[in-house]
């Protein structure tokens, strides 16, 4: 028989069952702080109502190309939270940050030096730099997945009407000198999506649904962690107030006027042109 | 700029616009134990992910008939606790438990002594008693609201194929004397929808997914504090261990045999049947 008192460790109780030693904890403590919360902030019977309204409307914005509930996680500051404890590498090594909710479609495999601006929307850039292991070693066959939103912050699955398939994406591999290049437009600061759920919880707490302008990497090469992060463009609004929380200072890279005819033609790009350049710095596994 | 150090209060800080002080409170707690709960277990990215595609299947399961969260929040023991928080109620007066998934159609308003088991399935039985307050007044005008399932363990919405609508569903009011009292069959233990996200929860966890044999009630009157209650069949499988832990010892009562044709003519019930009888007290608002 159950009491307010009792409630929590009869359900932790009927978790000894669990076959999974892990899933027990993880359970335990979910119910355990879920309680604590429910506890601490006096709960009501109203509240819980629209609590539950709310993550069933949530469910209800999740398709094939949107994930409300990645979303609340990026807001509360979860994702960012767990992408860090999990996160752990050398000294050195490029951090990682968070996967984000865009990244739901596969990268389509490109050339180095391609341009992933298959609409032209933006101002023209090359992003260029090594993928590394921690002594610096250059890593040949490296594979680096790219993903942005174009130059009006939409990432294509946002936007199928206007953007083709894998606009703002690739997948490349390094060269034998562990080297990436590859053209793009400079990324935009945009909003997440506002149209949900969490744009609501966005409003209510007087937030601003902003992030400041990224492109996103997965960087992985054989023997290596891979690691999943962003490069911030320098100077950007939003770079001290990320919707998401997802903004390290050496992730910040500054993406240089440059005005090098013979460079521009290197690249195949018109002169003059913004180019960002740095390493990615793997650990090894 | 953010570290796994710095996240939690930046999350926590994010919030101070929030016009409403009580959704920053709640909010604030929210954060800060789901940030415990992922730094106390480590959880992994990939145990993230897996509980964002639980959460997403568990808003796919929703419907107009099917509410998946509310059966997660029980099954955790979260329902009954905030129930419970929130049920403060005097000494002698009817202790409240969880409303469950299954309110979610208006019950249709019936006579007193109607028969809500329109497909006659199980045993045969009178509920009856009185709606009276703390003070033993009794409460006439009072509404009962009742729903229960069918005598194999099914609502009405969840077998439109086989039950008509408010099968097993009634709006009371109580008669001048304070009283109730209709005809139904005699409710079945039953399992909670285990064809979701919430049935793989309680799978892995070696859980079963039985309630004990029980009926819905709301009672309300005016100048008083409504409960939300069930009355549990004294005797029936699954009281020590409810899959939603909603059991209290004051709500068991004894669905009595009983064998008198002049009751059973009074009642419009074949003879012999089965007689659950108790008051329900409410306290004054």
């Amino acid at each position: 028989m159950t009491t307010d008192v009792t409630v929590t460790d009869e359900a932790v109780a009927s978790l000894e069952g669990t076959a999974d030693p892990r899933l027990r904890e993880l359970l335990t403590g979910l119910i355990r702080h879920l309680h604590a919360f429910a506890r601490e902030t006096g709960l009501t019977q109203a509240e819980w109502e629209r609590a539950i309204g709310f993550l069933t409307e949530t469910g209800k914005m999740c398709t094939d190309t949107r994930q409300e509930f990645i979303l609340l996680s990026d807001v509360l500051g979860l994702s960012m939270l767990v992408e860090s404890i999990n996160g752990d590498r050398a000294a050195g090594s490029t951090e990682s940050t968070v996967l984000g909710p865009f990244h739901m479609t596969e990268s389509p495999a490109r050339e180095l030096g391609a341009n992933i601006d298959l609409v032209g929307g933006g101002e023209p850039c090359v992003v260029s730099g090594r993928i590394v292991s921690g002594d610096g070693t250059p890593l040949p066959g490296a594979v680096l997945d790219v993903w942005q939103a174009d130059g009006n912050g939409f990432y294509d699955v946002q936007r199928p009407d206007l953007q083709p398939p894998g606009n703002g994406r690739g997948l490349f591999t390094t060269d034998a000198e562990g080297r990436f290049w590859f053209r793009t437009c400079v990324p935009s600061p945009y909003p997440i999506p506002t149209d949900g759920p969490v744009g609501e919880l966005l409003k209510a707490t007087g937030r601003h649904p902003y992030r400041p302008a990224h492109i996103h990497f997965i960087a992985s090469a054989e023997d290596h962690t891979p690691v999943t992060t962003h490069i911030f463009v320098a100077g950007s609004d939003y770079l001290d107030s990320d919707a998401v929380f997802a903004v390290k200072q050496s992730l910040v890279e500054d993406f240089t006027p440059t005005d090098d005819p013979s460079l521009a033609r290197e690249f195949g790009i018109a002169n003059p042109f913004r180019h960002a350049r740095f390493d990615l710095v793997l650990d090894h596994a």
